[in-house]
């Protein structure tokens, strides 16, 4: 996999007129740079440069005490150094004399910014009085195209994992009654992961989360001793991840109340308009819209409803993580900087996620998974249909 | 225990005159500053600020759907957000009206380095047109000497780990026999690290790293198929992770030819010269000498009897992590910036861990570890007196 990523950097590097990638780092155990996962997969404790060229190998500067376990990797030609990296680093960039040269920060995207402050002044410290200090760009672009086209082995282990997770969600239905707590029905969501021997996408403290009734604790917070009633809307949550990539959907339930054989018009309305938000979202998607485009489209559907707006993006990426970086479907909010006016590319996976908070009942969410092509967005989840009946 | 490091914050920002600690943080489960292990204990999704003043209740800025999960950990007055976390981060700021604000920069220790270029550039603009941002310092002194300095409850836990490892190096002795790989070594290690339910310090792949014989793969390589042979020097690197606390511990052993009843005069000096020189670095070690002067004791021992000297630091601190941050008991060397002339400081635990290579039999490593007291330091270890034998 790690070579097959690799293998798609020449050409995003060209297409970003980019001559070297340089991703600087040490003790990648406890400050690790997220886009490792996807051109090194492995650690390395003193500082270290890994400098992709457009063209030709990759190569590395690593402590001595490193060099066996980054060779074993296979992917870099590596440099072993005692003393300091600072001498070797300028030595190698004159080989190459790259004119632009993309290191990982970025404002906005979390995935491309693994460099840290204190390792960015050092690299300035090293290249004082050289040519490069002024060559210096942002790899946020090409890291984001990097992690988010995803090859087809990468679309299918999202896949396996949709498919797991839609696998428990059937589980947990038939599991379902009034009387339960959120926590218990965490645990038996849980104990279904460790039967299939996967992991969940983020930690299981909150992997599911799931909220019941009015007035839950919201969105990011752990599941609760709340007792689920009838009248409740529920939601859940949740992901899988395994073969290294993730998941992330969400349903929702309603608990009949006596005499009840359907959920009341109050709470059906919503739940159409969220299903259609996303149905819509999912059509009107195209390779080269901008992310908030597509925000606006599902938000702007709610809200002509009459609804309040969901209070956070309509879908982010999926892949190796959760939230798999740059390239977001949500509105221009400061919080999101430059994320809204990206691209949108093919082969990206991305959520869609807007809620609708019910009052008096509970929050209607639905999650689900497509992959943009280039006639819209193919789901790889089966989108709910329906709000799940509980009777 | 996160309480009981928090309350050690107020007197050692007393100490360095900083009036407030701003740890500025997002998507923490992806891009994590390592000090939330300890002031925190929880992951946040959107830009947060965590603000702890000298004086006064921390507060915590955070977008609003993390707010739940943020209050739940206790410690801090949470402020949500929607669009944006700049307006709000300044007027907290006007509140506190700090003169010295630290922020989690260092170019020396990764553990002070949690705040991204990023996220240095967005502070940076949310500060622009106030005073606050000529008031910013590096927390590498602050969260050095907080790390740093182990509670007792940090201690007994490192213990635990400690006597744990030193189980399983026992258990090890009693299985070795010539004709064993490396791996199958490795594998018995981590059979005894799952029955006791217990995890590795370091990624499973090389804790233990196991190395036998000549010309091994060095340190922090992964365990080969290279098989022990009599006349071989093998040593193990490996530690034990429980309650959240590490150990980090190197033994040696060496494998008897036919009719040999102890190990041959070249390797049994190089050995004694090793445990001699932690001896002596464990006797000599004072709280407000420099790292460098110990490394010193131990390396000049080393150099003064004609060998080669390590080609790595003396030791590091142990605790959370296994490399436990600033405090190095390290050469003037560029890699180590300025961590050889910091402080050393009371309750700080450091390994202790010179290697020498023997040509034609192998590497003999000895690590130890010690806790800094007034008078010297205090072996949690039992440390390692003879080369251990097997026949």
């Amino acid at each position: 996999m790690i070579r097959e990523k690799i293998a798609q950097v020449s050409k995003i590097m060209q297409e970003e007129d980019i001559d070297l990638w340089l991703i600087f780092v040490r003790e990648t155990e406890v400050n690790r740079d997220p886009v490792l996962d996807l051109v090194l997969g492995a650690n390395c404790t003193w500082q270290s440069a890994f400098m992709i060229p457009a063209q030709g190998k990759p190569k590395a500067i690593v402590g001595s005490l490193d060099e066996a376990r980054i060779t074993e990797t296979g992917g870099y030609d590596v440099i072993g150094y005692k003393e300091g990296i600072g001498s070797v680093l300028i030595e190698q960039l004159d080989i190459i004399a790259p004119s632009r040269i993309a290191i990982d920060y970025s404002t906005d995207d979390v995935m491309s910014d693994g460099l840290s402050h204190g390792m960015y002044i050092l690299l300035m410290k090293y290249l004082e009085n050289t040519p490069y200090a002024d060559r210096l760009v942002s790899a946020q672009s090409l890291i984001s195209s990097l992690r988010g086209r995803k090859t087809p082995e990468e679309i299918r282990r999202i896949q396996t994992n949709v498919d797991l997770t839609e696998e428990i969600f059937d589980k947990v239905t038939s599991f379902l009654k009034p009387g339960l707590t959120e926590k218990e029905v965490a645990a038996f969501v849980l104990s279904e992961v460790e039967r299939l021997g996967v992991g969940t996408s983020w930690e299981a403290e909150m992997c599911p989360s799931v909220f019941t009734g009015p007035e839950s604790a919201g969105a990011h917070a752990g599941p609760t001793d709340r007792k689920i009633e009838r009248g409740h809307v529920m939601n859940i949550d949740f992901g899988t991840r395994s073969e290294e990539y993730c998941s992330d959907l969400q349903r929702t339930w309603y608990f009949l109340r006596e005499a009840e054989t359907s959920a009341p018009e109050e709470v059906i309305a919503p739940f159409e308009t969220i299903r259609e938000a996303i149905a819509l979202a999912a059509e009107k998607i195209r390779p080269g819209m901008e992310g908030r485009e597509i925000d606006a489209i599902a938000r702007n559907h709610i809200t002509g409803k009459g609804y309040e707006e969901y209070p956070h993006a309509l879908g982010h990426q999926v892949g190796r993580s959760t939230h798999d970086g740059a390239g977001l479907l949500c509105p221009e909010w400061e919080r999101y900087g430059s994320l809204p006016y990206l691209k949108i590319e093919e082969n990206q996976v991305y959520t869609l996620e807007p809620r609708i908070n019910i009052s008096g009942y509970g929050v209607a969410t639905i999650e689900e998974i497509i992959v943009v092509r280039s006639d819209g967005g193919e789901f790889l989840s089966h989108p709910q249909q329906k709000i799940i009946l509980v009777g």
